[in-house]
């Protein structure tokens, strides 16, 4: 079982009342460790050592963030209650080298245990509306640590997409008596936008992508959290977590660098019918030598504007998940 | 006056389901000129000249995008029209090497009649629904050619984070009797976030900034679009265009790559009497060797975590600004 470690940390919160969202501010985190080359600070470093593992070894790990990006509410100016921070680092493994994608499915599959926990966990506390999970992986979405982990953020408000994707699926459920997401999939499940199965998984690029090489991944029972799964769901997502990353490994023929977001319901309390759990990845890159750089019109309008049609990166992705493992795939050659 | 050259184009839109915002599909652009060091297609090439401007020389030239990210509206299977295509280049100069920041005030003064002079044409326009001007600046963001130029987008569908500032002060106007942005601009015009003034025109770093260094720049008074400013305040804000950009050259001591976005009035035919035109600057450098990059938190949920606090970056942008202007700033030190 994970081990967890708490520290303390006092981000703020800001409602930006042009487009009613919070916005988080963590000053110390503008000098937080970036890409350090000798010492790393997710590694193990015995009883005796420095790093935030104290340990000989592990197999999954889950401490609080150093430098958080939310904390305790001070929205209201109301004390601080340090039992209510929540920003977690998961570290996958002891080993420095791997990926995700290089992982053995037991330790996935462990994972996916570890997610559930904490989506429990972290959900049950009165003050976190929402338990959101994901991993940044590379220096292209700003990963200043390269051991393999992934973060989760308890917040005390759901957060812009999760809500957009809620409010969608809940006038669809109103209208069709089905989830908007269980709709998607039986469409999407086995069209020319699937990429792979995995059992009771199923994942496919999305056919409004935002992304080039943007990927769903869902479970088709209609499940509302990681938490509901059952023993073989787990072990066909561990399964299905391989085979989408591994997939991106062998397209790009680098270790790929992915943003790769869980959504699911809130946990403020309110029955969410109309949520279902999926997770989305991102990839930055367009093409193997080029970024998808956002800019004017994603960062000022809100508006994506996608160079590659995802009927075409689907069927690139469906050859790279057919094809046998690669054993080391090469660095990025570009951070632009 | 601007001249006009017009190209046929047909970029697809599609809407995402899940968040109920429409994404734009324009897979020519993937192979799209990028950074040539040898021609550039935005300088004057002479009457027999092979750029897209075949002038001896102008002011300030308007031309239809050869690679758009928005064309004829073709989500309803409807029939291409090629003139309600609207993606244009605003090439501020014939002089290759300058930047807006660099040019002389009445350059710019004739610049805010140009996109006075494009709002007004392309939001006559029927199918179209916002007239988005923007300019992206710098490697950082995604530019492909360096010679100085901004964009037009006309949309047929009023983006996202225009429809939730629309959303916020529609509300704030009924409740309050006032626009809230005028009520913001009454807070910050004077504050600790101010950073600079310029007659009819305040700046400010907004107290919910999502980029360390973002500035808000408006009219005073209460304008719906740049079309309603009259001559004064033309000028002022050119000046104050000026002096934004003038600003971040000296903070940082390079030529600051930044996206800059007009959010003003949609061009749908209704009245938006809660809209008020303003211009948001966002420079991506966190400090001068750091970039903010964007990860899964702000891709993955629509949440921004900003590592300054706004009355810190304001009060050094202040100081850049009183400071008297530098002759050559070097290139941005970093990519990353």
């Amino acid at each position: 079982m994970p081990i967890v470690m708490r520290r303390l940390a006092m981000p703020e919160l800001r409602l930006d009342p042009l487009r009613n969202e919070w916005v988080a501010y963590a000053t110390e985190r503008n000098d937080r460790t970036f890409l350090p080359t000798e010492f790393c600070p997710l590694c193990p470093s015995g009883t005796d050592g420095h790093s935030e593992v104290p340990l000989d070894t592990f197999e999954i790990v889950v401490f609080e963030n150093r430098f958080p990006a939310f904390g305790p509410d001070r929205r209201g100016g109301r004390p601080v209650r340090p039992a209510s921070t929540g920003c977690e680092v998961v570290v996958y493994t002891p080993e420095h080298e791997l990926t995700l994608a290089q992982l053995p499915a037991d330790r996935v599959r462990l994972l996916v245990d570890v997610w559930a926990d904490r989506y429990r966990e972290l959900g049950s506390r009165a003050e976190v509306a929402y338990v959101y999970i994901f991993e940044n992986k590379g220096e292209e979405v700003g990963v200043t640590l390269h051991h393999p982990h992934g973060q989760i953020y308890a917040l005390p408000f759901v957060p812009p997409f999760a809500q957009a994707e809620l409010e969608a699926s809940g006038l669809h459920l109103e209208e069709h008596g089905q989830c908007l997401h269980c709709s998607e999939l039986s469409l999407e499940a086995s069209g020319p936008r699937a990429v792979l199965a995995e059992g009771s998984m199923a994942a496919f690029v999305p056919r409004a992508a935002r992304w080039p090489y943007e990927v769903h991944l869902y479970p088709r029972r209609h499940v509302v959290s990681i938490a509901e799964l059952e023993e073989a769901e787990r072990w066909d997502l561990a399964r299905a977590l391989l085979g989408v990353t591994g997939m991106y490994d062998r397209h790009f023929g680098f270790s790929t660098p992915y943003v790769m977001a869980l959504h699911q319901a809130p946990t403020d309390g309110q029955a969410w019918p109309q949520a279902h759990l999926h997770f989305e990845f991102y990839p930055p890159h367009r093409r193997e030598d080029r970024l998808k750089l956002l800019a004017g019109v994603e960062l000022g309008a809100g508006t994506f504007v996608n160079d590659t049609r995802p009927e075409d990166t689907a069927a690139q992705l469906r050859k790279a998940a057919a094809a046998p493992a690669e054993r080391a795939p090469r660095k990025s050659p570009v951070t632009q």
